[in-house]
C-alpha cells in the first residue's frame, strides 16, 4: 500500500477528550474516529488491527471445534421474556418498538437467541456435545461511555455457547473454552490473567474473567505472582482428554487469584507468600460462564439422553471483548512516541520510508524492497509522500508497525538502507541484500 | 470438516413460511433460521457462503483501490438533520432515544455518517480522489418482510462513498464502480444487468441498478437481449485510464435497459429491434449513484481546490446487497433436489460420502481422500453419520456441493469411488488413483 492513496487522519494534536493512553494513540493514529459517545468508526489502519484479532480468536475458537454462526443484533423482547432477563437486565439494554409495535432489543448478549435456536434444531444427546459461536456487534447503552473502544457502547464481542447432556460435559467444555482463551491472549502478545469472578447478569455458579493486567482497568485485582509464570500453553495439549485437561486446569488455578468481587483479606494473607501478593489493577477481555440449565429450563431446551429421558440441556457461554482487545493490546505495547504493534496484530508487516521521492537512486531501492515484500507475501506500507523526514519518522514511531526500513539519498547511493525495529528502537544500516534476506526471513515467521 | 460434528439442522419438509425457493432451500439446508419477522440467524452452513460472497465483493473494491472502514451500525440523529433526510425518511428507519433521551436510529444507509468522517478529515483536493467502503449489517423496517434474506429487516450491504473535487472526477469514480459490480457479480457466477434506475431516497441525477434476472423479482424490467452479450468484462481492463473507461462504459450502457421506473413504451419499441425485445422480472443486487453536492452541500463539506477556492465535494454512493446476493445466487442455481454452488461460493469445496462407516476399507479410501484433500487445501466435508444411503445423497444433492465423492463397499473392494457432479449430475466410476488425480485438478483452479 502506498500512503498517499491510503486513508489515514493522523492527528498532531492530542484530542482532549482521550484520558488514557490506547483512546488517544487510537484517535491519532487515525485508527477510529468518535460517530457518538460510545461508538466509533472503525478507519482503514484500526480495521486490520480488529480483524486480525478477530481472526486469531477465530481460530482458537475453531481450534477446540466450535462452530461459527451469525445471530442477528436485533432481537424479539419475548425470548428475554421467557428467560426472566427482560425487565431484570436494566437500562444498559437498548429497546424500541418496531413500526407494527412489536418491543425488540439490540442484543447486549445472546443466551436466549442461541438457546431459542438450539431448542428448534437438537433434539437427542446423540448430536451432542456442541459448542456454536458468533463474533457479532453488541450495544449495552453505558451510563458513562469513556476510554473509547474500551468501554464503548456498540463493541464487538465473540460469544459462545456450550451444549451439553450433563454437568460433566459442560465442565469438559468450559476447560477447552479456557485453554482457548489462554491461547488467544498469548497470541495476541498479551498476559490476561484468569480470576475467580461474579457471575452478574448472565448467572450461574462457576466463573473466571480473563483480565490484562494495566494502571487503567476498571477492574482491582488481588493476585499470586508465581500464577503468572503457569500461563503459557502450548498448542499440543490435547484438550479432547478430560482427565488430563482437568489436571491441567487445576494445576493453573491452583494459585489464588480474583477480582474485588471476589476478595477477601484473610484468604489473600493465608494463601499467598508475602513476597508474591500483587495488588493491582485489570481490564477484563474475557469471561467465561458455566451456568447449567438456568436458561434451557425456562425457555424448554431439552434433550432425550441415553436412557431416553428428556433433560434440560447444560450451558455455559464464553465472551471476549474483541473490540476492547485492541485498545488492551496498546495499553501493554506503547512508549511515548506511539504504539508498539506485536506482529501478530500489526496493521502492516513493515513500513519503508521513501525520505527523498524525487532521487531516482532512492525510490528504485523502495520499490525493489516493496516489490519483493509483496511478492514474498508481506503487506508492507510505504511512505511515498513529500512531507518532511521528522514527520515520517514521528508518524511511523506512533501507527508503531514492528520493522521500518528507512531509504534515504546518503546510503542509496552505496545501495544501502536503514533498518528500524520499533521494539527496541535499535537502528542498524545494511546493504540492499541484507535487507532483502531480512525480508525473506520475516516472510517465514 | 465431519458432519458427525458440524452443526447442519436439515429440514426435511418443505417450511410453511417459505413462498421462495432460494428461501425454502437455505431454510431446509440448514443455512440460516428465522429470530423474528425478516430477522434471521445464519447458521455454520449459511455463514461459509455469506463470507465467501463478501469476500468476492471486498476484493473487487480494493482492486479499483478503495478503502474499507466500518461505520457502527447505530448512528445519531442530528447527522440525518443535517442533510435534511430524518424525517423524510420515513417508516422504514428504526429510531429510538437511548437513555439520555438522545434519538438515534439505526443505520439504513450511511450517506450522513461518512460525510461527517469525510469533512472531519480531509481539507484539500491533494487527497482525492477518495473512495471508502465498509461491510456492515443494516435495518429496514420493511412493512411486509418477506422471501427470507431477500426481502428482510436486518441485512448485510457493502456500501461504498466517492469523494472527488468536480463531477468529472466523480463521474470517473461512478464508471470504475460500474466496472467493479460487474466483475463482482460475474465471479459470484450471476447474471446481473445494469438498467438505468430512479435514485429514490438516496437522490442524485445518475443512477443505475443492477438486477439478476429471476422469475421471483420485485421489480419489472425491459431490456434489449444482445446487451447481456457485452457484460463480460475481463481483470485486464485498466479503470485508471479515464477516457478508454468511458468509452467502455459507453458502449456498454449503449443498448436499452431499463427497469419499470423508466420504462417508457415509445422508447422500447423505438430503439429495441422487436427478436430483441425481452420483459422480464429481476431482483435487485446492487444500486450505484452519483449525487453530486447533495450531502456535502448542508453537511459543509468542502476542500480547497487548485486554485484556492473552497468547494463541496462531489460524491457519489454505491451499494450490493452482501446478504441478499446468497438468496439471488440460489435463484440462479438451483434444480428440485435443491442448491448447486458455483464453486467461487460453496461452503465447502467438496462432499466425500462414507456409504459403511464400519467397513474397514470403505473408511480407509474415504480417509485417504480427505487426508489428500485438506493437505491440497482444498476444504471437503464427510458425510460419517450412520444415515442411509439414499438420505445421504438427498441431503448432499439439497446443500448443493459441486462435487460429490461416494464411497461404497462394493467400489472400495476394488479401490473404486464414484464421482458425482451436482452441476450436470454426470456420475462417473473411477479408480482411487483418478480420484486423487482430479482433487489435485481442483485444488490448483
Amino acid at each position: 500500500m502506498y500512503l498517499s492513496k491510503f486513508y489515514l487522519p493522523i492527528l498532531k494534536e492530542n484530542p482532549a477528550e482521550a484520558q488514557i493512553t490506547s483512546h488517544r494513540l487510537m484517535l491519532r493514529a487515525g485508527m477510529i474516529r468518535q460517530t457518538a459517545a460510545g461508538i466509533y468508526t472503525w478507519l482503514p489502519l484500526g480495521l486490520r488491527v480488529l480483524k486480525r484479532v478477530e481472526e486469531i480468536v477465530r481460530l482458537e475458537q475453531n481450534k477446540i471445534g466450535a462452530h461459527e454462526v451469525l445471530m442477528s443484533t436485533i432481537q424479539p423482547a419475548e425470548l428475554w421474556r421467557e428467560s426472566g432477563r427482560f425487565d431484570a437486565y436494566g437500562p444498559e439494554m437498548l429497546k424500541f418498538q418496531d413500526r407494527h409495535d412489536r418491543t425488540m432489543l439490540y442484543g447486549p448478549t445472546n443466551e436466549e437467541q442461541i438457546t431459542d435456536i438450539f431448542r428448534q434444531t437438537v433434539q437427542t444427546y446423540r448430536d451432542l456435545p456442541q459448542i456454536l459461536y458468533h463474533i457479532q456487534w453488541k450495544f449495552r447503552d453505558e451510563v458513562r461511555p469513556r476510554f473509547g473502544v474500551m468501554r464503548g457502547r456498540e463493541f464487538l464481542m465473540k460469544d459462545a455457547y456450550s451444549f451439553d447432556v450433563d454437568r460433566d460435559g459442560a465442565v469438559h467444555a468450559y476447560n477447552k473454552m479456557f485453554i482457548a482463551y489462554l491461547r488467544t491472549f498469548q497470541k495476541l502478545g498479551l498476559t490476561a490473567v484468569p480470576m475467580r469472578a461474579d457471575t452478574g447478569p448472565i448467572g450461574g455458579d462457576h466463573s473466571h474473567e480473563f483480565l490484562v493486567l494495566a494502571d487503567t482497568g476498571e477492574s482491582e485485582v488481588f493476585f499470586d505472582q508465581k500464577y503468572l509464570d503457569g500461563l503459557n500453553v502450548d498448542d499440543e495439549l490435547d484438550v479432547h482428554d478430560r482427565i488430563c485437561l482437568q489436571n491441567k486446569i487445576d494445576d493453573l488455578t491452583s494459585a489464588y487469584a480474583v477480582t474485588d468481587e471476589k476478595y477477601v483479606e484473610e484468604e489473600f494473607f493465608e494463601r499467598v507468600d508475602p513476597d508474591n501478593r500483587v495488588r493491582g489493577r485489570g481490564i477484563e477481555v474475557g469471561h467465561i460462564f458455566y451456568f447449567g440449565t438456568k436458561y434451557s429450563d425456562p425457555m424448554n431446551a431439552r434433550v432425550q439422553e441415553a436412557q431416553g429421558q428428556q433433560v434440560p440441556v447444560h450451558m455455559g457461554s464464553y465472551g471476549i471483548g474483541v473490540s476492547r482487545l485492541v485498545g488492551a493490546i496498546i495499553e501493554a505495547h506503547h512508549d511515548d512516541q506511539g504504539i508498539k504493534w506485536p506482529s501478530s496484530v500489526s496493521p502492516f508487516d513493515l513500513g519503508i520510508i521513501n525520505l527523498k521521492r524525487d532521487h531516482a537512486q532512492t525510490t528504485k531501492l523502495v520499490e525493489a524492497l516493496y516489490q519483493s515484500a509483496c511478492n514474498q507475501g508481506l503487506d508492507p506500507l510505504v511512505d511515498d509522500t513529500d512531507e518532511r523526514a521528522g514527520g515520517k519518522f514521528a508518524k511511523f514511531d506512533l501507527i508503531g508497525l514492528p520493522h521500518q526500513i528507512i531509504v534515504g539519498p546518503r546510503l542509496a547511493e552505496n545501495n544501502q538502507v536503514e533498518w528500524k525495529e520499533r521494539q527496541s528502537g535499535k537502528r542498524s544500516e545494511m546493504s540492499l541484500d541484507e535487507a532483502m534476506n531480512r525480508l525473506a526471513e520475516l516472510a517465514v515467521l
